[in-house]
């Protein structure tokens, strides 16, 4: 129960959520929002999750708590070859919720929303004697059987990735309460990068048509880019040959791994990426990556699908030293 | 992180949640789920959360909490005229998680989205410091166009409810572990049906089709007969006259009301009842109720709606008291 010095749910909806709505929302009025998928489009659906004290410090910026709810999920439907159409929130309140706090969260996640132009069309605010506890269900629109999936990659396939890798994990680290010794190696601005990539991951939006023309398979890296590659696979039932030294890292991240080499497995293992792993085959890979251009958005090139399901060969410095932690878990 | 005597995420995934899959589910194993509205149809969105020790016991049968989840978001769909399409589960399980909870659940879950014929398409699992959290998404298709809103009430139109007002709010009395005096006059059989009544909501899936054909305004009663109309007329910026002896009771809420004629006043304002308010003209309020009791369903007239934006005037036995409590809320 709100107390007197704090809006009641039909406020807060009305003051700072009906303000993100769309048509689809009916102004938050109605017990339901709708979805209007143009003639031959199918929905695509994606749920995430977020609590704190788990997937993100619970003294994070409010706006940025906001920002990352639905990057999350913005990244999945970018990963898929959908076009945002519209989300849902439901929020449960802790205890010592202020007004403050839900206005800047409702700031950060309404400047996504209307940069990807991805409404909120409906949801649900409740309280809990717990931690903050969020969960947005996203909605992107695919041509009908055009989905990318995660099954299916082919031998023979290019691997690649988008942006630079391990700039989240990194971040992370940064941004925590217990810096590691290397943090002190790097700049303000190398630093300010890298937990700027943990705080407000950027969902590669734009990459979604270019997968849906020319993907053979992709999903996000959420969990990390040795974990998400070995789900890929396993969906795909193939195998890969992934050179270790081809995936590419940002400035910021090169001057950590400079500070402290053993730095390259938490890149390649760590979550918080919000790139997207995808293959193609041979035939279009270089149109794949000359799409992603057109948006400025990098694809590389970092290994090759082989058959022999789920068996993984690196290659590269790194290799040698295997994979201690394999997947990020946030469960 | 699950300990070694509980399954981890993706085998918890697989073993109980991947066999509620409709085909749009993809098993469970991709990034997304896919939406395939027929031609000529929207989706309709409806998402509610629910936490324990806020919106149910948090020792409640597993079972009972699994199929309340989704009958409360299958009773929007139902007072929008939507048929369920499926739906989307983001759980965060408390630090204390058993994988015998989770399997009656699951059951429970699966039981209603079976007999609703709404297969889960897709969600995420997450871990909390805090209580068991969890929120469905839910999704309908009416044909384009026929979503029934709140807004839509018109003077002269027929109010009517169906079912039986207030047994979800007598049985959370019932159930709940500190029983008021009336309840030692009930016998077994009245006690069983409406603690029943408050764990196991039956949303009114099959009034859809008849409410989209003929009803001019509708809305799920969830937080109380007296605060939701409240809210329908707010909507439709109508007013209503409201015979107070008119509203349906069941035998058992009857025989709870003859021990303490004051619980008159709960059963019109308590929550959980996931009946259906709706309103219908003059000329149509018939054919709903003979569309209604074709699937047996009771639909009971109980007022008009008049002009005058959210003003109501009660008459009947219970009138002259006022509500002191109104709404009841979850927040």
């Amino acid at each position: 129960m709100a107390d007197n010095q704090r809006p009641g749910e039909f406020e807060l909806i009305e003051r700072y959520f009906a303000p993100l709505a769309g048509p689809g929302g009916l102004g938050l009025l109605d017990d339901a929002g709708l979805l209007r998928p143009g003639r031959g489009y199918e929905v695509v659906v994606t749920a995430d999750a977020l609590v704190a004290g788990v997937h993100f410090f619970p003294d994070d910026p409010p706006a940025a708590i906001g920002w990352k709810a639905l990057a999350v999920n913005l990244s999945d439907l970018a990963a898929k070859g959908a076009k945002p159409e519209g989300f849902v929130l439901t929020i449960a309140l802790p205890r010592n919720w202020t007004e403050g706090w839900l206005k800047d969260f409702a700031a950060g996640l309404g400047r996504l929303a209307q940069q990807a132009g991805c409404p909120l069309i409906g949801g649900d605010t409740v309280s809990t004697s717990g931690p903050l506890t969020l969960s947005i269900t996203a909605f992107g629109a695919v041509p009908a059987g055009r989905m990318v999936r995660r099954a299916g990659a082919k031998p023979g396939d290019v691997v690649l990735v988008s942006g630079s890798i391990g700039d989240g994990a990194l971040g992370l680290k940064v941004h925590g309460p217990d810096k590691p010794g290397w943090v002190a190696a790097l700049d303000d601005g190398q630093r300010g990068f890298l937990a700027d990539r943990y705080l407000h991951p950027q969902p590669r939006t734009t990459l979604a048509e270019a997968l849906q023309r020319h993907a053979s398979a992709a999903m996000d890296i959420s969990d990390g880019l040795v974990g998400d590659l070995a789900k890929m696979l396993k969906a795909s039932r193939v195998g890969a040959e992934i050179d270790l030294d081809a995936v590419p890292l940002s400035g910021p991240a090169r001057a950590a791994l400079m500070a402290d080499p053993a730095l390259a497995e938490l890149a390649w293992t760590g979550g918080d990426d919000y790139e997207i792993l995808c293959t193609a085959p041979e035939g279009e890979y270089s149109s794949l990556i000359a799409a992603a251009a057109e948006h400025a958005v990098p694809l590389t090139p970092i290994g090759r699908i082989v058959s022999g399901a789920g068996a993984v060969r690196y290659s590269g410095k790194g290799a040698a030293q295997g994979f201690a932690h394999g997947s990020f878990s946030h469960f």
